[in-house]
């Protein structure tokens, strides 16, 4: 272990709560524990054996900070491999700060971002993907987001990449050993087998490439532009959307969380709805870059909804159908959908009648709810989640979508070299530098700045 | 146990962190708790010891809801006296609600703010008075409140009123006796060790009632009014009184609180400042309006300080001088500082000078810092902290106040009876009266209503 001094943090959120968690990590952490806390039964923390968890009070010199659990959990058998405690004390921000400057004097230090993670990661208890699905679980806020996380915390998509890794390591070997026996032409490598190899490898590289679109999608929200002119009932169609997700989270008292005005959750997939105005022809130079914002939006969507008022469809028909016309002229590969609202105002003959003119027409009234859940399973079908559902690795990290890709490159150079029939000491270059690129993911490969750049964005206590 | 169902909720705060806890408790914590865990040991929740801490998986159903580590609590060792479950999952506001929603499917219900203190109490694990000190340690926010909550939950103030309480149930129960024996004219109570301890009990609470008027300021902090007009700097003393305490908190990252703009910590001590306009006389009705109100705010204050500007002294002085009396005229018990700011651009002559004007005048500089020091010894100086420093019991909650001084009453009564030679039927009312109003602090004495306005002021969690 390099890092071996102990570090200090709050675990949890800052701000009022019943308890809060100070977590210590480091070779000292238990025996600085000791030094703060006096047990109610009187026995010394540092006998205490891992997982178990005593009531006392944490003391500074003669003054009691506050009444706590401590958590004690030995090396190996812990967060971070080394020696932790973990302190429950009551959710006062001002005993919190007590308590951490107490243990900076006895000697612990600030941990940085994502330091326990980083010791965990440099302690060999998870490679480096599951560090970085620790981050992603955390800011999880879908279920696909979630069960991503979790998928790749659990070691799915490091196991694959470590098992083609290790089958690739094993040729390179053989090929290198050829290598030293060059004069008397040996081949240990398989040469069948090996081609077979790098066929499979392949073919997994570029399903995972492949799944980065999905697990982008997935993880991140889908983007999706709402056109339409002022009062066709935008903010009203949202919190339509809106309304179930939301019941279920004010159902729990103290687990409100922030919402993002325009980022609803729909069947566990997080769509972020992007309002833009309308696109109606126009001289004017100001609304002329309103225009211009709308487009702009829409290049950076998904998916496409245009919303038009139902009532005054008549009124209007001819300008909405060129807006229709223009959306598809200009994002021919975006998915669009076409949405007239109000419809709770129109008759059935009328909602035929649009119904005729605009075939792929959905027709909903936001204010009555009429029509929201075939949008929403309409909004769902984009979404390509069959390989979540069948439990498929989905890459949704860019750093391991960026080595992915470097790693098929190499792959497809060795294909190349077979191909060409080159030589085992040329192949095995390659091949070293495809094993870098799988071995980057894992964290077999990395170095401070890299490992620095992803910590960075752990939250403290982690 | 009359309350057995298990409830759960976040006890950890809301918002994003790396950690949260949930936690239950009740007759079936346990049981619920093995019901969703599977450990990585393969070892059943159920079976394992009280204060232990068990690796594994929340699943509902197949799906794995988050890698947590749960903490065993087998009642009575525990904070409610219940079986209790502490589940520490990662902090993801969506993981925190699917493991909350999960605990309900399986036949938890969400607690109710307070409602495992409440149950604590209820199962004897603290009285009434030490249940009340949990949620101002959680609420404290200077070292002196942090001090006095601690020192009640710890039973200092309990322990004194329960003593006092059962001296005097003794005599109640002796001169209850004599009753029986009424036509034979015994005295079980001995009169003269009965009068010492009405004297007794009289002296406590007398010292306990008066320790409120420290105890409230202590707890809530010093409402200071500042008076002075716009431009002499009241800002800028806020800001230069407030840096260090600002330095030691952001020293911590993630331990940043929400400070409420004008509560400024100064040694320990609370101080809650109140901006005010001038009190230059004026014709004007809208400035009479605020003249008005600096008055008011000089109301509610315990210590008034008047800043003026250094610079304009000369051209002023007797625009200041008037302001000056009049502030004292118009509250002559409260504590008055004036202070001339921006002395940092006065020569020491001219210094001496103001000091010769207003004897009792701090010079500052507010930008430089000079003076701010003398200030803050000068601001401390009006504390009593005499008391908390001993370690003496400071009264601090309005409902202990109001039931020592309804005891207070009763016992006065019962003085007056022993002095008017009362018989011991009569005396023994009072006697009960007063029996009843100990009972209330600590919670012997106690009715549902009570209970929900106590408990109503927790946080959920707790």
């Amino acid at each position: 272990m390099t890092h071996n001094d102990t570090i200090v943090a709050l675990a949890t959120p800052s701000g009022a709560g019943a308890i809060a968690i100070i977590r210590l990590s480091g070779d000292n952490a238990i025996i600085i524990a000791s030094e703060i806390f006096t047990s109610i039964s009187g026995k010394k923390l540092s006998e205490q054996k891992t997982h178990t968890i005593h009531l006392g009070h944490i003391k500074d010199g003669t003054r009691v900070l506050d009444e706590v659990l401590m958590s004690v959990f030995k090396n190996p058998n812990s967060y971070t491999g080394e020696d932790v405690v973990e302190i429950s004390c009551h959710g006062s921000a001002f005993i919190q700060q007590e308590i951490i400057q107490l243990c900076l004097r006895k000697g612990c230090r600030m941990a940085q971002a994502g330091e326990f993670t980083l010791r965990a990661f440099l302690n060999a208890k998870m490679d480096l993907s599951q560090a970085e699905a620790v981050a992603d679980l955390i800011a999880s806020d879908s279920e696909a987001a979630h069960q991503l996380a979790i998928q790749q915390m659990r070691g799915g998509f490091s196991n694959e990449i470590k098992q083609l890794r290790e089958e690739l390591l094993n040729f390179a070997s053989l090929i290198e050993l050829e290598l030293d026996f060059a004069e008397e032409d040996v081949e240990f490598a398989n040469r069948d087998e090996f081609q077979q190899l790098i066929t499979r490898i392949t073919q997994v590289l570029k399903r995972l490439i492949d799944s980065f679109a999905t697990g982008n999608v997935l993880k991140n929200g889908i983007p999706v532009a709402i056109v339409g002119e002022p009062n066709v009932g935008k903010s009203t169609l949202l919190n339509a959307l809106l309304n179930e997700e939301r019941a279920i989270v004010s159902d729990i008292a103290g687990t409100t969380r922030d919402t993002i005005e325009d980022e609803i959750t729909i069947g566990g997939i997080g769509f972020r709805f992007i309002d833009t105005a309308g696109i109606r022809e126009t001289k004017d130079t100001i609304e002329g870059l309103g225009i211009k914002k709308t487009f702009e939006k829409m290049d950076a969507s998904e998916v496409v909804v245009y919303l038009f008022d139902a009532i005054n469809f008549k009124k209007l028909s001819s300008h909405i159908h060129v807006e229709i016309e223009k959306i598809k002229n200009k994002h021919p590969l975006k998915s669009l959908v076409v949405i007239a609202n109000k419809v709770d105002q129109l008759s059935t003959a009328e909602i035929s009648a649009l119904k005729d003119v605009i075939p792929e027409l959905i027709t909903i009234s936001a204010k009555t709810g009429m029509g929201v859940e075939d949008l929403k399973a309409t909004l769902l079908n984009f979404v390509n989640t069959g390989a979540l559902r069948n439990n498929e690795t989905i890459v949704t990290n860019t750093r391991h979508y960026d080595s992915l890709l470097k790693a098929l490159e190499e792959i497809q150079k060795v294909q190349g070299g077979i191909n060409a029939g080159l030589s085992g000491d040329l192949l095995a270059i390659d091949i070293r530098q495809a094993l870098y690129h799988f071995g980057e993911i894992t964290g077999e490969i990395s170095n401070d700045e890299l490992l620095g750049n992803i910590f960075a964005n752990f939250c403290i206590g982690k």
